[in-house]
């Protein structure tokens, strides 16, 4: 499954670190790509490829100003639209739809003023809980259960190969460089 | 099963999205409440007890200048310490044991610094990947296993019983007020 991340609505510098968690999130449990929209960030790009270079993976962040476009050209190549609301369907009520839709996902993570036509252009419309919380958590939730829980096995880390590794401890903090 | 939340050290004006966003899936994920250190945010607080009065629960939030006097006056009452830490051990391995201890849990979410000591105040340092990423998503993870998933479950935010409610919708926003 290839699954990419559209960020609506980025500004500065209000967002700069909800969105750099989403980021941050999306590469560790288990998305390929971010793009934003909203307000170019060339600190926020900086941050995430650096942490990419040195903790491995091929996450790749993107700017995009026309999130429309964004979205019309992910339908094109055959992705599904899952837009993470906390207005949406619950969604364990969705995920198996989900899954069979297609092998490819777009998961749009808001920021507090999203458009009504995303709620229209959206196959999916889900929410992780109906109670007000954060994007950055609803995307984890979302990616765990699309991953089925399997980003948190320790094994999985060997799929980064990055410069830098952490060896789990009982106590303190090990690296491995 | 109680959960209440530690967020160490938070600054000011930095972290003022980020522990809002602890808090608020604190509240939404079954936690009972959250302390937190750092700078004293009368408008952190304030925000969230809007968000309760409005949203409904009970979820009550306070600071507590010492963090180290909350972890021991927690241990002192049976509280088990479970430290989220991305050097930690695979939440997976450890989620048994954690749920096993104590029927009384205080999960401590750090912030960028966190003092050597925690690590040893603590009965269990778990992370949640061993990749960075967000406290926020880590928060949302730990809750999640420890409850067993059931905070995604519909008929759950009946729990809250708010003046507002979301009736979730295929598109757009429908709500009860």
């Amino acid at each position: 499954m290839e699954i990419a991340i559209l960020r609506l609505g980025h500004r500065l510098p209000r967002d700069e670190r909800i969105s750099t968690h989403v980021a941050l999130v999306a590469r560790a449990f288990g998305a390929e790509s971010m793009i934003y929209s909203g307000q170019h960030d060339s600190g926020l790009e900086t941050s995430v490829s650096r942490l990419v270079g040195n903790w491995g993976g091929d996450f790749t962040i993107a700017y995009e100003k026309n999130w429309k476009r964004a979205i019309k050209e992910h339908k094109e190549k055959g992705f599904a639209i899952v837009h993470l609301t906390m207005y949406g369907i619950p969604i364990m009520e969705r995920l198996a739809e989900i899954k069979n839709s297609s092998q490819k996902l777009l998961l749009i993570a808001g920021s507090e003023a999203v458009p009504g036509e995303v709620y229209q252009l959206a196959d999916f419309n889900v929410s992780v809980t109906s109670q007000p919380h954060s994007e950055v958590a609803a995307l984890a939730m979302t990616l765990d259960r699309l991953m089925g829980g399997r980003e948190l096995e320790r094994a999985s880390d060997s799929s980064f190969a990055g410069k830098v590794k952490i060896e789990p401890a009982e106590r303190g903090k090990r690296m491995k460089c």
